[in-house]
């Protein structure tokens, strides 16, 4: 199957292509970007020499649609919304990881990101590509909103609980940390390495455009809509999430038993892995792949279930779960060309 | 003035030396260690070649008492409440940088610690330093227990909300983040390189020792005793604490507004510094200083606070504010010798 | 065909392990390690739960040998040259990542490794594993002893040259950087993240054992024995290695004929790149891989050539190398299993 | 004395106003900035809130010369040449951090740094503000080229050797190693947190502008010019500076015997710490500070020399260089404001 990609110069494009490299049923045929068309991916991307030396093009939607059958919007939020369109029309099935698809509610979509909405009926036809939790939506949809980096580690770690009322939709506090690559590859002085390294900054306290994104499935999964408290931390290194989550227990049970049913949950669930009884994840133990790790805590004391998931950004949180749902659309075993272990140490 | 520190050899005493190296009434008399005795402490720590070349020694007590007024003990939890009692008797002020006299109650140190309690009349004796909180009773003491580095981000960000009664000592989530220094210069797999460069961790999640310190200082804040849900972390740094912490309002109010209020709160206090509206401390910025620097910000969604405290934990995390206590004991100005600014970038 | 390990717990044991996953013809059958045999490898290492949930055993030859029809080494110098030749009489092909078998002179071995020689005659057997200069002594091996990281680098870099004598193989220096892992899992204050984060060091001037391992292939490609000056400096990152190497011009020529020349000594070999004139590897672009990125400058000024070759240390350096060589013995293509992209960022 | 920096935004005049905060005779009284003017420079860094509050102007020469005695010029090269005359002739002593005065000759200024030169009266005025080689030209000058980051650390290592004859001025390599903050707060993608971390690089081969500063000065110690082998490699932190110098032994010698010389030579230079047999230094053990500490190595197989020399770039490589030739200018002891002990760990 053909696929491409639009954005390919940023960091979730390229790391669609380290990807779809493994990848043994998709290959990749068209790589567009506006900031760097006309060069060699190899040129931006010096890892890349020998591997992939195609050259980026400026995009040209009816060759894009002469060479793919599926295409990957790996662009900024704001640009696939008008994009996607005309590659619905022509039969290009989409999967997009900006945040244009996202919400339901196209109002919160201009509210959180400043832009014009895409079209309602884009909107609903648009399914949510958190596999684990949504997979009945994704298949057989032609246009996939690829979660955001927060919210898949947010809600994985908090679906079984949820859905299952263990713990209220109310009050939930979430506190995520995330590595800089999450800020993309445009220089700028929040990403420049002296004012990084050797630092944790906090940032958009109760502003964060993920937001409305985590409440929308919370809705989804509890059937009622609540606001969260939520906060981001810029962390001094590259790749990797993680989110500390606090909420209310509304049942009598310990960590032992909730860990079981935490396995049960996920147990036909390739990605998810859940840490035993007072471990707790790492960001690098799931460095460079698709996994979603994650532990959990009862707090006896103050009646709160603590819960701490990590992924990989770049991976679950953008391009591999972007190739998982296309596994899922294809009918293709869920884990198909994201086998790899993670890179560790 | 001669002070001496026990547990030279470790990061906080090696801070305390640098610390006081600039301090203009305080002269270092006395360095003991019992791991390194009889190097010179610039053997152990080559970036004090020229600057200190003193020699450790093996602790003997009538040797140190007739050498210094003041001691500074920079030991593990567990070795001070038994060294104390005999520097007491000899007129010896002590400031203890451990946990050994922080908990008024002692069977609570011997439930989170682990260690057998320091006698009943010392541990009402010693004086909680944290001093912009409790200066009154640091004045005229003889024995400081030096606050942890998590309790004193914690109750810095926290004292001026729950004394006035603007947060709710129930329901207090504590998510906090430490740089690798916290865990001090003993190699272990924990802290080696490759098991923490390029990772974020989750440890102890409800069940770090600093739990009951916090809560007995938020007791005195606010009259009630209440239990908080408190998480760590370690972050790929070596230097820098961040706590971000979440209360349930309980008035109707502003970032604006607490803002000022926060800032007259701490008018007098030379260390605690208010950072503007919409901006948030990063921990670089207090880097190699005591400082504590505090953003906070009105969650109106969820009518929350949301605060975020920065401290260095070598500094006033430890070293720095031991030597802020040895200022007030002393009646001296309390920035004295500490006016350092912070190392940026 | 069915490989172990022994040596499984250490950062080259656990890469074989992540490797090999993706190899489709070898199966790994057998894990040993003293240290913490009887454990899960999952439980040493988290980032492999669901992926390799073997127990670690404590070696015993007659079972090994029952499991497997390859063994790799990845112990400790000083601990293969007394188990190789039990396997060997078994019949059992040794690939060795430790320095044991690398030194045709034992009494070099003797003086740099400070252990005891491993017999002359299985000395004279080992085959030197670095396929790119080495191939043919490789194939019909029964034991490999698959080169140090930094020989590697330094000597991919400068085989081109050396052989065909464009420089001089006297009065070469290599200037080596290593990231911390090469120091392997054990803990040390020289590898607590407190020391290396942010900080550079030089060590072992002059002394490193790799130093002889170097000369001898130096000698083999020149014709000449010459000592070389070499250094190695400890950089504040997990993975990689630099070597900038400085030779003495024997011809004139200019840095794009030479770069033309490197490509054609190295165009079969999958894992050597060639950098564009004027731009320079660094070691990100090749992390995870077994990929060598070399890059080569003519100083016209001095007449001094300059190379910069890069590898990860892991892979390149020793478990990727040691897969190679596995393939090489087998006469299966060479990068199987080891056609997998840096990752990046 | 009043004292102004232009440039004030920038990572070197950001250090000068940390380092001029604890300078007892020194007063800063006028600050200046083409990027930032008109903002607090507590605004641009948060470090600075209740340190220094003043508001960066847009530099108004009369204005500034009316204010202060001293200027010190923090801007990128090519800008000082052309601001400097106007102060001299208002009698305004002038320290400058760029480049743009270090070269006797005006045209190897144009032919590495691509800017037109300063007046050749001006170059000769200007004194070559290393005092520990040069302190006799300083004193009485009114113009002060500071050196740059990378001949500081490579001079002083270098110069006992040269000035005395051990070491030929022929053949010696020089490769650098630096944390970012050499490269300045600018943004791009060069300094860009993901492509840095965890990444080492090398650039400007054989071609960086410290190169003609560097062979100047050997010039000037050896009596004879020759050019130098000179690499510079880009390091995953953030300060320090190494340089590992190899150099052609000219005398029989011993590690023993150089190193007291080396001691000799330096022994009444505050600044320089030679460190004991078979230790070397380490970037972090100067960090924050002006010492510059160095290691030597007699390699008795290839009869050379091997020297590591350390420094902060930010402190010994620019402010604080800068802040002891004021010293040096007004007669005030060396160290006046620069016994800082360096931050550690």
């Amino acid at each position: 199957m053909n696929v491409g990609i639009i954005g390919a110069n940023g960091y979730s494009g390229v790391e669609l292509i380290r990807l779809l490299q493994q990848h043994p049923y998709a290959q990749l045929n068209y790589l567009a970007s506006h900031s760097s068309s006309g060069k060699l991916i190899s040129e931006q991307y010096p890892h890349l020499q020998g591997v992939v030396e195609d050259r980026i093009e400026e995009l040209d939607i009816n060759e894009a649609a002469s060479k793919i059958e599926l295409m990957f919007f790996a662009t900024p939020s704001g640009i696939s919304k008008d994009l996607i369109p005309a590659f619905l029309d022509k039969g290009i099935t989409c999967i997009d990881l900006s945040g244009d698809f996202r919400l339901k509610d196209g109002a919160l979509y201009e509210k959180w990101y400043k832009h014009t909405q895409a079209s309602n009926e884009n909107l609903q036809k648009a399914a949510y590509g958190l596999p684990e939790i949504f997979r009945d939506e994704i298949v057989g949809s032609t246009l996939i909103a690829n979660p955001g980096c927060y919210p898949t580690a947010t809600l994985l770690g908090l679906a079984p609980a949820l859905e299952n009322g263990w713990i209220s939709p109310e009050n939930i506090v979430v506190d995520g940390k995330s590595g800089v690559s999450g800020a993309g590859r445009k220089a700028s002085l929040g990403t420049h390495f002296g004012e990084i390294n050797e630092n944790m900054k906090a940032y958009k306290l109760g502003s964060h455009q993920h937001i409305p994104e985590i409440e929308q499935s919370i809705s989804a999964l509890s059937g009622t809509l609540h606001p969260i408290t939520f906060s981001t931390h810029l962390v001094p290194m590259t790749r990797g999430i993680m989110c500390t989550m606090y909420a209310d227990l509304e049942v009598k049970t310990t960590t032992e038993k909730l860990l079981k049913q935490y396995e049960e949950y996920y147990q036909n669930n390739f990605f998810v892995r859940i840490r035993p009884l007072d471990t707790w994840p790492a960001t690098k133990e799931v460095l460079g792949s698709n996994y979603c790790d994650i532990g959990i805590k009862v707090e006896e004391r103050t009646k709160k279930l603590i819960i701490v998931s990590v992924i990989d950004n770049v991976v679950k949180g953008a391009a591999g779960q972007a190739v998982q749902n296309l596994n899922v659309l294809n009918g293709w075993p869920e884990e198909t060309g994201l086998t790899v272990t993670p890179v560790y140490p």
